[in-house]
Order: C-alpha cells, then sequence, then structure tokens
C-alpha cells in the first residue's frame, strides 16, 4: 500500500474536547434562563465533573461560581472555552483564547458567513488568528459543547430545558445543522439511545463534520457514529476518517441532504457550504463502509439497532409474528434490502411445528397469530427454536398493539435475548408505546414498523457484512517517466489537449493496453505504416483543434487494402487543412474488436480528489448515465465489483447467447488509470477512454481523451 | 366509449353492510370479556344506534338482551350478522342467514382455505349455499364489522378493549389482513384521523376487498379509501372500482404486499391468495389513480394528509423552518416526490424580507431560525405572506421539541389555516408529541419528521394533477372479421401458434401497420414476390415448428437482386425441410428500416385481464426490462404518456443527434394492439410484435408472434 491511502485521520487530538477537564464560557449571564446562561446552568444541573470557568467583565460571581474577567486570567489550563458572545465581540474572545492556550472553542454566535460578507470577513480573520495557535474553532453558529459521557453539557439548545435524563452510551452525534441536530438529540434520547457526545459543526470555519468525526473515531467508548452533512469541505480526509471506522468496526450512519438541486441551494444559503456531486459522495461513501440513510428518522432506526452492539454473521432473517399481514410485509422489506426471508428447512419446520399450535405456521415468516399475545409461551417456545436453528442469522419479532399482554411477552423475550449474541429486534406497532420505551430501556430494539424494522437490521447487515476497502497497490509495468514527458511535450507546447497519439502514449504509459498506433503525415506513410500495422486500421485525424473528429469526416474505420488506407488518409488529411492544421498528420491504428464497449474514465473532484469511473457504452453512458466511481487508486477487486453492479451488468456476464467478457482485464485498466489520475492529480484535469473493448479475453483502449488542468 | 370500460363497479348494494339497521350476532356470549362476547359489549358501551340481536340457542338474556335460540325467530329485518362460532357451526349459521334474508353475514372464525383442505372444502360448500341467495359473505378469518359511523362495533379486535374515543370521519379502511388492520386502526385513531368503517376481509371466500371498496365508493359521506391487499382475485373488478373513485375525486391509498419472492411466498401461506406479477399491479394502479405506498407509516401518513380535506392547484412548496437543515430534507424530499421548492420571485422575497427580520432567509425555504419558535409572530408574518404569494400552492412548516413553546405557535397557524383552502401541514420532530396531537385535533395535518411531511404532500398532490383515465374509442379500420378469419383457420388446422403471414395478416387486421409481403413456396415464386413488393427484401422461413428461426438460418435480410432473393429462398426452404416440414413456404418482406426499435405486446394477464406492453428493443427489454404496461382497450395518449415514462425515453425524444421518431404512430399501434386483445382476449394467449420500426414519421411492425389460448 502506498501513502495515498495512509494519511493519518486525526490531525488534532480531540480528547481535550471529547473528555474536558475544564470548560470556560465566555459571556456567561448569571441568570439561568438566558441563553447565555444556559450553558453553566446545564452543567451546574447535570453535574459536569470538570472545572466549570464562567467569564464575564461584569461580575464577580455568576450562577454561583467564582467569574473572571477575562480567560487570561484562569489559573488552570482550559480544555474547552464556549463563546456565547455576541459575533461582535468573537474575535476578542478569541483572541483571548489563543493567549491562554485553550484547545478547543466553540463559537455560538450567528452573523457570519452564512449572513453576509462583513461575517465572511470576520471568519477569514478568526482563520488568520488560530493559524499556527493549537487552537480549533467549532462553528461559528454552532449549539456550543454537549459532551453527555461527562455531563459537559454547555449548550443553550432548549432541549435541556425539560429535566430529561442523561442516557449516556456509546453513540455519538455529529452535524452541521443545529437545530436538526437537536431535534435528532431530543428523539435519541426519547427512544433510550445513550449518546456519547453531539456536536454541531455550524459554519465550519475551521473543524469540520469529518474532523469531529476522526476523534469521535479515535475514541474508544465510542461504537457508532450518526453524521448529518450538507456539504463536504474536506472529502479526502473524511475518506479517511471512514477508513479507519471501516478497519476499527466502528459504524458511521450518516445523512447527507442537499442532494437535490433544490436542496442545495437550500443548503447552500444555509450554511454558506457547497453541496458537492450527490452522486460521488453516495458512491465513495459506500465505497469506504459509510451507511447513508435518507432522512431523520432512519438515522435514528439505525442509531438504535447499531446501538444494540451485536452483528448478524449473514443475512438469514426469520421473521415471528402475530400477523400475517405484518411478515408479509417484513419478508417484503428483507427483499428490498438484501436479506433472506426464506423457509425453514423441512426438519427445522418440523421441529417447531411440534412444538407450537397446529393453526400456526412454521414455515418462515412464522405466523403465531393473535395467539401470541395472550399465550407467551407461543413466541418463547418460537423464538428459542429461532436461536436453535442455526439458518438465522437475525430475528424479528412482529406484533401491535395489546399494551395490556405486554409483560409477560417482554419478560419471555429478555430472558432468551440475554442468552444469544444475535440480533433481535421487535415492531411494535400502535398501541400507547410502553411497551416499545419497556423494550429499548432493555436494550433491545423496537420500531414502530416491521418495515422500519427490517430497514434497521438491513443496514447493520450490511455494515456487518461490509466489503473490505479496496487495497491499491501499484501494478508492475508503470512508467512514470514516460508519462511526464509526454506532459511536459504538450505543456511546451503550450497546449492541454493532447492528440490521439500523446494521447495514447499516455495511457500505454501506465501499462493500459491499447490498440497498436503509428502517425503518419502523408497518405503513403500511412500506407506504409498500416503494413507494418498488419490486420484492418483505422485512420484517425490528429487533432486537438478539432472535438468531434467523426463528426467533420476525421475518422475512417475498416480500412484493409493499401488503395483503400491510402485514399482514407488522403481525404483525412484534407479534412485536417480544411480545418486549418497547415501541417495536418493521421493517427493509423489497428482496428480493435470487442463485445462489450466499457468506458473508463478519471478526473480530480473537486470534493474528494482523484477518483476513476466506469460504465458501460452506447444507451448505457449517454441515456442511462449509468456510471460506477471510486476513489483513485483502487484495486481490481473493487472495480470488478463496481462493474457489477451497473444497470447493464448482465451484458458484462453475457446475454442472450454473448460471450462473458473479460471483467478482470477491464478492472486492470481502470486500476492503472487510478493510478495515473492519483499519481497526475496536478497535472490531469479529465481523462476519458471512450471506448475501451473487452473481448473475451483482454480489453483495448481504441480512444481516449485527455485535457491537462 | 364501449362497454368494457364502463362496468358498473357495484353489482351488490352495500348500504345495508355501510349503515346497517340491525345487526345479529350468531353465537353471541354473556361474558363480555370473552372474544364471542366483545361484539355485543361494544356496541353496547359505544352505543351502536341500530337494533342488537344476541343469537344463542342456550340463553334467553345475552348481556342484558333479549337472546334469540336461531335467527330465523328474529322478527324485524337483519342486515348484518356476525359469525363468531367456530368454524364447525358457520355452515348451520350461514344457512339460517339465508333463510333469514339476512344481506350481510361476516365469519371470523379461522381453519377454513389458510388451514387446510377440509376447511378449503367447507368454503366451496358456503359458496354453493349462498350463490343466488343474496346473502354476501365477510370472511372467514376476519375481525369481524367495525362500523364506526354507526358505532357499529361488532368485533372482537382487542384495540376496542382500552376505552378509546371514536373518532368518526370520511376516511374507510379495508385490510385483507386482519391483524394488520387492527394495528393501524389504532394508529388512524390515535393520530385523530376520522375513520367510517373498517372492513377486513379475510379470506374473501366471497367478499373482496376490492367489493368492499366499491361499496365505500358509493357511499356519499366518504372520501379517502385506505386499502391494505395481499392477492387481488379479481383485478377487472378493481380497476373499474378505481376508475369510479377518480371520477368521483375520492383518492384509494394502498399498501400492496407480496411485492417479493419471499413476500408473494409468505402472502400465499397467510390468507391463501396468489399475488399476482406486482409490476402488472403497479402499473395498472397507477393508470386509474390508485396511489400505492410502501407500509404502514406511509398509508398513515397519506391518512392524514387526504383527510384534512385540501387539494393543491400546483406542485409549488413553500417550506418555512426554522432548522436549515430540516429546510434542506425538505427540499431533497420535494425533488424526489416531484413537487418544487424554488426561490421566490425577488419582489416576493422583498416583500418577505421587509416583514421579517435580517437574520432569516425570505427566499424559500425560508428559514425563519430558532426565533421563530420563541416569537410566534414571525411564523405567522412569514405564514400570511406565503398565503398571500400566488407561487405557493402548499405549505410545509418545519419545527422541533419546543413543547413549551408550542401553544402561540399553533394559534397563530390555526387562525391562518381556517383563512385558506391551500395545504398546510407540519413536520414537528421531538418533543413529547403533545403539540403533533394538538395540531390533528384542530384537523392541521402533522408529521413527526420533513421527509414524511414532504411524501405525504406528494401523495397528496400526485392526486390532485392525477392524468386524465384513458378514453379508450375503437379506431376507425379495424375489421374483426379478417381477424376472426385468420383464428378459424389456425383452429382449423389444430393448431395455436401462427405462422408468420397469419401474424402479419391478423396484426394488418387491427390496421396496424406491416412490412408487405407475400407468400412463395419455392424459390422462383420468392423472386417473383420480391419483384411485385420493389425494394429490398427479406425472406423468413414460414414454420410454426421452429420458434427462434433467425438462430438456425431462417431469415435472410437485406436481399436486393433476383438472383440473391432466389438463392436465399433455396436456402431457406432446404432449413424448413431440414426441420420437418415436408411443404416448406417462405415470407417474402419489404425491408423496413427505423431509427428505434420498439417492442410491443399483448396478454390476458390472470388476474387483470387483457393488456398491452411497450417497451424499447435491445438492451432495454433484455437487460432492464424496461416496459410500460396499460390496461385494455386504451388510448394513444396514455400509451404516449408510458412511452415518455421509459428509462429510454430519451432515445424517442432524439439523444445526441439522433431524430426525434415518431411517438404518436407508435402509441397508435399500441392502441390498435389494445383492441384485438380486448377483442379477441377469449383466442388469444400472448402477442409479441418484436420489432416495431420507428421513424421519424410512421411505424412498422416487422415481426409478430402469436400464440392462442
Amino acid at each position: 500500500m502506498e501513502d495515498t491511502t495512509m494519511a493519518a485521520p486525526v490531525e488534532t487530538d480531540f480528547s481535550p474536547l471529547l473528555a474536558p477537564k475544564s470548560i470556560a464560557v465566555i459571556g456567561a449571564s448569571d441568570n439561568p434562563a438566558k441563553l447565555s446562561g444556559r450553558p453553566i446552568a446545564y452543567m451546574k444541573r447535570f453535574g459536569y465533573n470538570g472545572q466549570i470557568y464562567p467569564v464575564n467583565p461584569t461580575r464577580e460571581v455568576v450562577q454561583g461560581l467564582p467569574a473572571y474577567a477575562d480567560i487570561r486570567d484562569v489559573e488552570g489550563e482550559v480544555d474547552v472555552a464556549v463563546i456565547v458572545s455576541p459575533a461582535g465581540l468573537v474575535l476578542d474572545a478569541v483572541r483571548a483564547c489563543v493567549d491562554k492556550g485553550v484547545r478547543f472553542a466553540l463559537i455560538t454566535a450567528s452573523g457570519f458567513a452564512e449572513a453576509n460578507a462583513d461575517g465572511a470577513a470576520l471568519e477569514d480573520e478568526l482563520r488568520q488568528l488560530i493559524a499556527g495557535s493549537g487552537l480549533r474553532l467549532i462553528g461559528p453558529n454552532c449549539l456550543g459543547m454537549v459532551g453527555i459521557r461527562d455531563a459537559a453539557v454547555a449548550t443553550f439548545a432548549s432541549l435541556f430545558e425539560a429535566d430529561i435524563p442523561l442516557r449516556s452510551g456509546a453513540v455519538a452525534f455529529v452535524s452541521q445543522s443545529g437545530a436538526f441536530g437537536s431535534f435528532m438529540l431530543g428523539d435519541l434520547q426519547a427512544s433510550a439511545v445513550g449518546i456519547s457526545h453531539y456536536f454541531n459543526t455550524g459554519n465550519e470555519l475551521d473543524v469540520t463534520v469529518g474532523e469531529v468525526l476522526a476523534g469521535l473515531v479515535a475514541d474508544a467508548d465510542i461504537r457508532t457514529l450518526l453524521a448529518y452533512f450538507e456539504g463536504v469541505s474536506r472529502g479526502e480526509h473524511l475518506l479517511d476518517v471512514a477508513r479507519a471506522a471501516h478497519r476499527g468496526n466502528k459504524a458511521i450512519v450518516a445523512v447527507k441532504s442537499g442532494r437535490s438541486e433544490a436542496g442545495a441551494r437550500a443548503a447552500s444559503s444555509h450554511t454558506a457550504s457547497m453541496t458537492g456531486d450527490d452522486k460521488v459522495f453516495d458512491q465513495l461513501m459506500r465505497e469506504v463502509g459509510v451507511i447513508r440513510v435518507r432522512g431523520q428518522e432512519q438515522l435514528l432506526d439505525a442509531a438504535q439497532v447499531f446501538d444494540a452492539g451485536r452483528t448478524p454473521r449473514g443475512r438469514r432473517l426469520t421473521v415471528l409474528s402475530m400477523s400475517g399481514g405484518g411478515a408479509v410485509m417484513a419478508a417484503d422489506t428483507a427483499s428490498e434490502v438484501g436479506l433472506e426471508v426464506a423457509p425453514w428447512e423441512p426438519e427445522w419446520q418440523a421441529k417447531l411445528a411440534a412444538r407450537i399450535p397446529a393453526f400456526a405456521s412454521p414455515r418462515n415468516p412464522v405466523d403465531l397469530t393473535g395467539s401470541m399475545i395472550t399465550d407467551p409461551s407461543l413466541l418463547r417456545t418460537a423464538l428459542a427454536t429461532a436461536l436453535e436453528h442455526p439458518g438465522t442469522d437475525m430475528i424479528v419479532i412482529v406484533l401491535g398493539n395489546a399494551d395490556g399482554f405486554a409483560d409477560p411477552v417482554i419478560e419471555a423475550v429478555s430472558e432468551l435475548y440475554e442468552t444469544t449474541d444475535r440480533p433481535i429486534v421487535f415492531s411494535w406497532t400502535g398501541g400507547t408505546g410502553a411497551p416499545r420505551r419497556r423494550l429499548r430501556e432493555l436494550g433491545i430494539p423496537c420500531f414502530t414498523d416491521p418495515t422500519r424494522a427490517v430497514d434497521a437490521l438491513g443496514a447493520l447487515t450490511d455494515h456487518a457484512l461490509r466489503r473490505d476497502l479496496p487495497r491499491p497497490e501499484r501494478p508492475a509495468g508503470i512508467d512514470r517517466q514516460a508519462a511526464r514527458s509526454v506532459i511536459d511535450a504538450v505543456r511546451a507546447d503550450g497546449r492541454r489537449s493532447l492528440d490521439e497519439a500523446e494521447a495514447t502514449a499516455l495511457v500505454a504509459a501506465y501499462g493500459i493496453p491499447t490498440a497498436m498506433s503509428a502517425i503518419a503525415g502523408s497518405a503513403a506513410e500511412a500506407a506504409t505504416a498500416a503494413a507494418a500495422l498488419g490486420g484492418p486500421v483505422v485512420v484517425k485525424l490528429l487533432s486537438n483543434k478539432i472535438a468531434h473528429k467523426s463528426d467533420v469526416g476525421g475518422v475512417r474505420l475498416g480500412l484493409s487494402t493499401p488503395e483503400e488506407i491510402t485514399n482514407a488518409a488522403a481525404e483525412v488529411l484534407e479534412v485536417g487543412r480544411r480545418h486549418g492544421e497547415t501541417d495536418p498528420r493521421v493517427l493509423v491504428q489497428q482496428m480493435a474488436s470487442g463485445d462489450v464497449e466499457l468506458i473508463i474514465g478519471a478526473q480530480v473532484d473537486e470534493v474528494f480528489g482523484p477518483i476513476v469511473v466506469v460504465g458501460l457504452g452506447g444507451v448505457f453512458v449517454e441515456v442511462l448515465a449509468d456510471t460506477r466511481i471510486a476513489s483513485a487508486p483502487t484495486d481490481v477487486a473493487h472495480v470488478e465489483h463496481l462493474l457489477g453492479t451497473l444497470q447493464g451488468a448482465a451484458l458484462l456476464r453475457g446475454v442472450r447467447g454473448r460471450p462473458a467478457v473479460d471483467i478482470a482485464a477491464a478492472a486492470a485498466a481502470a486500476e492503472r488509470l487510478s493510478w495515473l489520475i492519483a499519481d497526475l492529480r496536478e497535472e490531469i484535469q479529465e481523462i476519458d477512454i471512450n471506448p475501451v473493448l473487452v473481448r473475451e479475453s483482454g480489453a483495448t483502449a481504441v480512444d481516449a481523451l485527455i485535457v491537462l488542468r
């Protein structure tokens, strides 16, 4: 592995933020009801276990604690400063934090880049102020510090006005949006999901969601990370963080909004962030094992099921239901999310049938009918049998209403729950919600709808059985010097577009098979070159003045005889002259054939850096935009996997009697191209190899369009 | 319009069931706690306003009411009998109901077709017993009668054990699954959705979900119909019911499960129903305006938003949010469901900006920040402005938590709510739920998540702006007699497959343009025929012994000279002899050309009757199964619409410089084929016209495969 994928995701030690020993509140009010009074009031009420330093130049005591006129006056070290002053006072407050050697400052005020140009200028000043200082800033336009693990609730969020219990746990949540995060946090606590920290990064003047995630990934107590993104400002860093989480067996579940045009517009006016290309985000997050969900309820559901801390070993789901309809819906959803609800093997059906009444169906879904709720021994027996059944990787129990019958059912299940490490979840629809709360407090996930329950299990399973990360290793046969020479020559010529011969040479330097070719300046030279190449040839005008050469007669295919070649070359050279080439030349290239046409491209994404794009040619790319994206460099196995997920993948495997083609060869070409873009990211803006002809054995790049930066 | 689409959906008068003046409970127990005692207990408790007749041969009084030994002894008329007796006593009870002239009997017992063969036989007996009697049966394996409008709660459902308020309204719900329906019913009542009736059809021995829907559509009080299907037994009837609802401006919102293989397997073991082809169901429901949703929460959400009784006039959504993140998610979801969240016109932004503080964004989404909740005048002002703004068709208000601030916000909105007929919904996340309940009680829909709120608005808008139903009118130029003659000749020959010439003649009889052709029995005849047709021709073996003629050399394309034609015909005739044709013949057909290849097919679906299928040829059908389905007969406008929704539709409109093709001509061919299958549904099993070549002007059927029943 090269160091391109090994960048350490943690560039700052976030432990002073995640486990602060001391928190200063700059601008703290004595009045606990005021927004600026709440952080200290909350920390006192919930019992923060570190030092609290109110900073307020006009009072000696704030909410019963000795106050400081200036943070520089504090004797001890300050891990975290929460600045609740208005925007106009923030610059001075941050300067004081720098002087004091504070590690993290959170700025709650709005009125910065999200508001106007003056606010953006203020952000620039802050950025300059902290450069090299060791102080990291969170916000502005954020809710402050919510460290539930240590009761470090130094925030003004109204959620904590109510005397809710702080439920600490192994789930952390980072949100770019403050209010949304606070809604979620309320729901998470109500769902009995234990939260270690909640951060809201607001304008991301300095620290991004990704950086906070990096800190959280490094914290041993935290197992599940929830994230809400609108824009991603440091995509490559985020990928590295996600890779670290993948290797550390921690789940990241993310909502990324701004995925539509309307949403992106709304996001950019909200936190002044660019949302980037959603397809790139989506596919790269998949690559690094991030589970992406659609909205807040899905995030909440995922939090519940991941928080239970159980890992399915396979995709086989057993459904135990009091409702046939609920069972069918669970089975439908399972199919959609890639879980299997298959009838149990006959011997296991027989074993179960012998233990339950005849009116119940022992197949899977196991329909226990309404008796399941009136006779809890029925569910106990069925669940015990499912836990014996080796083909059951996880279980969903579907029921509803019937609050009055809940206690014995919950008791029966919770006893068995402790005897297994397999995931068991409930869908308990309707009723008062009391059974749901009780189950969640016992650590057993419970949902309101079988669809949501199985969706959540699907996410859990996708994470448990996630693919390994690509392990890019530089392939043999890359001649970086040759590639560099091609680029230098083009630069020396004052150009950004490579001609056919140059593009072929650059691609060939990375070991990508190309159709053999030669350059000719006359019809006679073309015929000679063709004879040397052998077989039928193509004659193409070499020109960087004309983008679509075939549209103007600059490409001639399938030429065999010397006469055909001579005539074609003469005509194509004439086309070049007509289009302003004073000294036109042609590329004479062997005709390549293939059973399937692929396109393989590469570029440097403005958010995520070098990427490689693969897809099928023809209508698949033109009409369906059916392409897949990998971060570069990548490996052959990952590209093969991506090719297999194309809508048109059947063409690669052979359809209607056509042969299966050499997917490995195509993937190897994409792998090599991924190294090319990774090595030359400073030079190359875009490469499109179109087509790559793929045969039963082998793949050949026929035409490449390369533009330098 | 022909009578094929005019079948009256109501075949039975359901008003005695929907507004029963008298209900007998056969097998009623005196003990109100027993399942068989509950129906009378519930009716008494909720105050059913009609006559209750307990039938119990062992008691003179049941729960304080005079009991009858036999329903035949009841003096007055009995609209509805709820039979709560066990399966073994049901036959006698139904016989008594027939004798008494009862209009509807609901059978709650299980142990019928869903259990075993004896149960299925019992269902057959019951079916014979009621034939022609005027008695209609609901169930078996159902929950009984839940007529909330009249407090006719003659069910054993445990839901009513709790002393819940009955909230009557304009929403009715029909479910094939009992327990699922009962979960939903509980949730609906908890969501303050007023329900007129809930029926659960169970095994559908007689009355189907679709028939109950027909009755409900005919009931003037009911505006919204919710349905849960597993299988559909009378598809054409269901289509007619949905068409009646469409014309009557009533919404049908449906969950159909068993859409996956695992789900279908579970459904068939649950209610012994066949789920049918999900794609056919999905597309035909779309055609007739049924809103299909995924699961119970979506059904619940749709019920809320439809129950509010407001109709958007367009797709433009204004978002008023206290959370920038919530606003972005609302905008994203809007794009997904086809709603528009566009910035307001500059003058309207200016108008709003003049009325709200500078920190709020007036663009749309309108971000009112956290101040929205502490200063209710902000929301009042923004909402009032949105209601003045002509480009706002509907509004979603996004907020969360902050229960303590809810009252003034709700008051401000509810005042304005009364001044407008535009849909306004809330997304109120988190908190205790009290604000949600309060809003719902005021008739203002309120959801827990912006995604769900906007999903529901999308469904409402899709229904409000639904396409007109197809208006099939028989096109001129159909020669039914000629078509009949072709079929008679094939039947006379003892065959089911038509040869090329017969298939072409049948298709041509319906006025579908075909490539001109002639039949030849020798090479010389073929040459003569080709000369008469003119232009290049195709020679195809006429054979119904060989399915894929081109695979065995039975098709030769692009023949121009007499020599080519003679040689090809001789060779093809020889192929025929080798494959067992003693007297082989060939079809000589003009070469047709086209810019796009379509396939147009027709068949008689086992559930929904005659249908026509359209799609693009090549990879679109082979790899992507990219086809659309219409009920037959249909009209040109509907087929054009369907073609426009194909994944590959861009090919029809012209892509990358290719011409747009004659979509109307292609649609006209499909329209004619739809009449063919509708007219000849008793004769034809399947037709595939592949390809139909579509040009810039015109479309030609080149090859048709027709199999008779």
